[in-house]
């Protein structure tokens, strides 16, 4: 039986996507996600479609991406972040809050909105959690580049019950 | 009565601001800090004046910011912390040191002066609480932009007694 | 009598580097290694050389620097860090996984080779630690700029027994 915020993601009609499908020839020496205790460490996550690929558009938000693109990309970010988490601790009830985001965006020269486009990703993980569990500290900020060109990349911190 | 880093502070003359004012329009779906058992997490901060607006100047270190400017930037970053971390655990005597510091520089192209600007953060900490509970593991780094153009923004991470 | 690490370390043939040579005329208000029971926190650190001085070339990834001399920069950063969590925690041994690794690569406009370049890092630990153990959750991402012009700079936290 599917615990209380699979089954808010299921009515929000949402879909976790599978496991990061990594381009060909590119090794990727690390773990998603550490549990160390009650502590849930999460490596920087990018947007994927619902099969796990890199999800389109590439590039740089100010420049190649608009704003609204880099919302959604956000958003994306969020779902493939839960699917990891999910493989890791199994069942997301387990979360007790949302202790740390870090959110980049990759910015073109002059670009200032990262509050606004990195808001894509906190608003999906409030709109699941709610605010209590899903209000995390955070910064919004920009880089010169991120792997692939993909515009957004979030890492977090959550903890237990 | 006040306690010991609040004496402190009063007696350095400085004056921890109101929350951040912010701009008109911008949703920040976030917490400034959270306290985690003895770990105190803080979102990323930028540099405010007494009131809680953004501390102009605003714009790269390099181009349109001096390092000077910088380096006070990052001294009013740290007041800014310690008044949201005041207003999140009551007394500052509870903390027991400063465990990490991200340091980020909005960066003009060629500019490799991080170290100094971020050493604005670090002494004002140092000059309020002492080396032994002032020095935490650092990183001072570059950032292609930063949100509204801030010169520098921090985040932190702190220990309780 | 050298514990296992140290063994695999000259196994290798491989050196700790001495503590960073800062350079002249610069404070760094910071320490290197934070323990916090058993979490061990580390500052950012770039390549060194053996003598501790900032490893050669310096310069963005892309444009100064080739994608083979940043692999290069990030394996000297591992050995550098290494050196400063030895001097800190004094048996390697002690040491029960790589918890989180940042990966910072001073990137030239365009260049989105992030993840190759920070495999350097990651792929010396594995290669002294173990999979088990060596591998964290990870960032690798793009800077516009980096203290001093290093190519490479990574913070990381771990995890003693």
């Amino acid at each position: 039986m599917a615990g209380r915020i699979e089954q808010r993601i299921e009515e929000l009609g949402l879909v976790l996507p599978q496991p990061l499908q990594v381009p060909p020839g590119l090794k990727v020496p690390l773990v998603m996600v550490r549990t160390l205790g009650k502590r849930v460490l999460v490596s920087g996550h990018g947007p994927q479609e619902a099969d796990g690929s890199v999800a389109q558009p590439l590039g740089q938000v100010g420049a190649d991406v608009t704003i609204e693109q880099g919302v959604e990309a956000a958003r994306k970010v969020a779902l493939a972040m839960l699917g990891s988490i999910q493989r890791a601790i199994g069942d997301l009830d387990r979360i007790d809050c949302w202790a740390k985001v870090f959110g980049m965006v990759n910015s073109a020269p002059g670009f200032t909105g990262q509050t606004a486009v990195i808001n894509g990703f906190s608003e999906q993980i409030v709109e699941i959690f709610g605010e209590e569990c899903g209000l995390a500290t955070r910064s919004a900020v920009g880089m010169a580049a991120l792997p692939f060109g993909i515009p957004v990349e979030v890492e977090a911190e959550l903890q237990l019950k």
